[in-house]
């Protein structure tokens, strides 16, 4: 066990959990627990009775998200079921507030039916200003969120899969930028078929990437190869214009950029030789990449980015759905749009001013000042009215 | 509208509710998120994945309730629905806090069909270390309590019924010990056939009294009326023996105590006059008890309690449902049986020593010290090993 795990497991175990629910009344007499509680409360109750929307005014809902699991894709440990994922919902919910202050709340829930999921969270939609899922396997967790959004008048945002998109799209803005390449020319190849490189392979293709391919374990996602499940059938035919099909290794000769969302080591340096000058190569697994910055660089790879800290070029979710939420939240939007997703993508990726802007540097550091609060403008200038 | 309620509405729009939630740890550092975040978390999520008990060690689950509600009868405001009940639940989840330290979240659920409920509740479970129902409408309520108890593994308690009865029962004993009667000898009547007022009922015949009746809207609940509803039905059974019909007026003649938990001013001085020798009369309609104190008083009652503080007396749910949580959760109980509910109103009755017990101080005011750890530690050893 590394010595980050002693200290995540100690810390846990210490204080039972990462969060606590704090009043912000005081309640020292009769008189504060006459005005917090009843009667006085009644007032509260009767003016949202007659007009709903007060709800937003007078309770916790306006900044409370709730964190929802059912514990069937957790980091990279599976399907672990709603009680073991909480450590990971608590975590997210302490990012919400630690980077934009937002209330968030962990729930995990005791079913991995997609009906009842639905369901639900769907039923648990007044208490909240907004949902987040998180660590829901696919391809349940497209429909979760599709119907879910179509049904809630509150933001539904699967994490996963946009927070991700964002946060890739705003490192490929400014990798681009560094390389001097332009977003409708560029060659990518998204590696892993999974929520995070579909979703991914979306935003990508909604921001203006024009050659795109797809690769999954069975090789590049082709729409001749009628063996695809469906959601791999889509994305098939949205990309891959050539019609190409191989493996993985095919797909990157000749590419401009590589997004790995997949497993430890499956990119070889070699291959990396293979792409085209000022290649891009963001190696995301967690916690071995694709390939090791070293060995990227060592392939000819101009801008390398990671999930990991310990390197340049962190890409990191906590970069973006913290002041996607906070702008959402503050709009008081009814749903997380493409179009704001693109906005926080160009938010943060502005954040790098000209003159920082370095093959070792294309995003901002989680603790940098204003990283939530220019991609929460962003969003929120994005929210149609 | 008075003071309080213009006091309430002005600190829930200044401060947009009454909670927040709080991270127990700091993140001000890569290697904070590191141990908060992933990928510490993953031996945190690994400890439970392999030991599922682990999850009261490692997460809030061991400290956290959830204040559940679908809105259908909040306060004396009835069926306002889930938004309109939020306020409630919000001040019902600091006082979890404020008064045994338990962190509390309020949800408001979109459905008052008692499946959906069941299911959506029982959903939840994984995150929460117990579950206080509250404000949803008899007798939906109590197939819904029923059910989820049978169901779940960690405490139900629908505080309206049961909270309300613990809290009237330890006034019961005390005000007994102050007019010097017996619990086996005393008659009781009871008016209200709602939640409380049948959760009253049941509690008291567990406790020991033999001479109870309930009456309702239609008057004495009989057995012999076979036009009853199922659950007014089931309690003229096991009531009423002498199987005396006819109004509140015909119950109260007589009597020892009287208990309300119905509607404003339905009591008449006269009537009391008509009761036993040291009567006592718990009138807890809110805000206007079922007769004034002095009219009750007027009219010949020893020991006059009601819901209100600025009365003596007050039968207020915040002395027991804070401590019952808090006991249940500290021995990790499964359920807050009746034997933890009989033992919670026996320590809440012991608070008031006999040097200071009198007919205008039988139970302790919220706000003295000890009441929830009291009420705690006398559940907490009322728990079955």
């Amino acid at each position: 066990m590394t010595t980050v795990q002693e200290k995540a497991l100690a810390i846990s175990k210490e204080k039972h959990g990462k969060l606590e629910i704090r009043s912000k009344v005081e309640i020292n007499s009769m008189a504060d627990l006459s005005v917090a509680y009843t009667p006085g409360v009644a007032a509260v109750c009767t003016e949202i009775a007659n007009n709903k929307e007060m709800v937003y005014e007078y309770t916790s809902k306006r900044n409370l998200v709730a964190v929802i699991t059912d514990g069937s894709a957790v980091l990279g440990l599976g399907n672990i079921g709603p009680e073991a994922a909480i450590p990971v919902m608590e975590g997210k919910a302490i990012l919400f507030k630690r980077f934009a202050d937002v209330d968030a709340i962990p729930l995990s829930i005791n079913t991995q039916d997609p009906d009842e999921l639905v369901s639900h969270i769907a039923a648990l939609a007044p208490s909240f200003g907004g949902i987040n899922l998180e660590d829901i396997s696919a391809p349940r967790c497209f429909e979760v969120e599709k119907r879910l959004k179509a049904m809630l008048d509150i933001p539904v945002f699967h994490d996963d899969q946009h927070g991700t998109a964002i946060v890739v799209l705003a490192a490929l803005y400014n990798a681009l930028k560094v390389a001097q390449k332009s977003i409708d020319s560029a060659k990518v190849v998204i590696n892993g078929g999974g929520a995070a490189g579909l979703s991914i392979a979306n935003m990508l293709l909604a921001a203006g990437v024009k050659n795109l391919k797809v690769v999954d374990k069975i090789g590049i996602l082709c729409e001749s190869d009628t063996s695809l499940p469906a959601h791999h059938m889509e994305m098939a035919k949205k990309t891959n214009r050539e019609k190409q099909t191989g493996t993985l290794q095919d797909a990157v000769k000749g590419a401009d950029v590589f997004v790995g969302v997949s497993a430890p080591g499956v990119l070889k340096k070699e291959w990396v030789a293979t792409m085209a000058d000022k290649s891009i190569v963001f190696a995301m697994a967690n916690p071995m990449p694709e390939i090791m910055p070293d060995e990227a660089k060592a392939g000819g790879a101009y801008v390398v980015g990671t999930g990991r800290s310990d390197f340049p070029n962190q890409i990191n979710n906590v970069l973006a759905f913290p002041g996607i939420f906070r702008g959402a939240l503050d709009a008081r939007a009814k749903d997380i749009t493409l179009e704001m997703q693109l906005a926080a993508a160009k938010g943060l990726a502005s954040i790098v001013t000209a003159d920082k802007l370095s093959p070792d540097y294309i995003l901002p550091n989680a603790f940098e000042p204003n990283v939530s609060k220019v991609v929460a403008e962003s969003v929120r200038n994005a929210v149609k009215k």
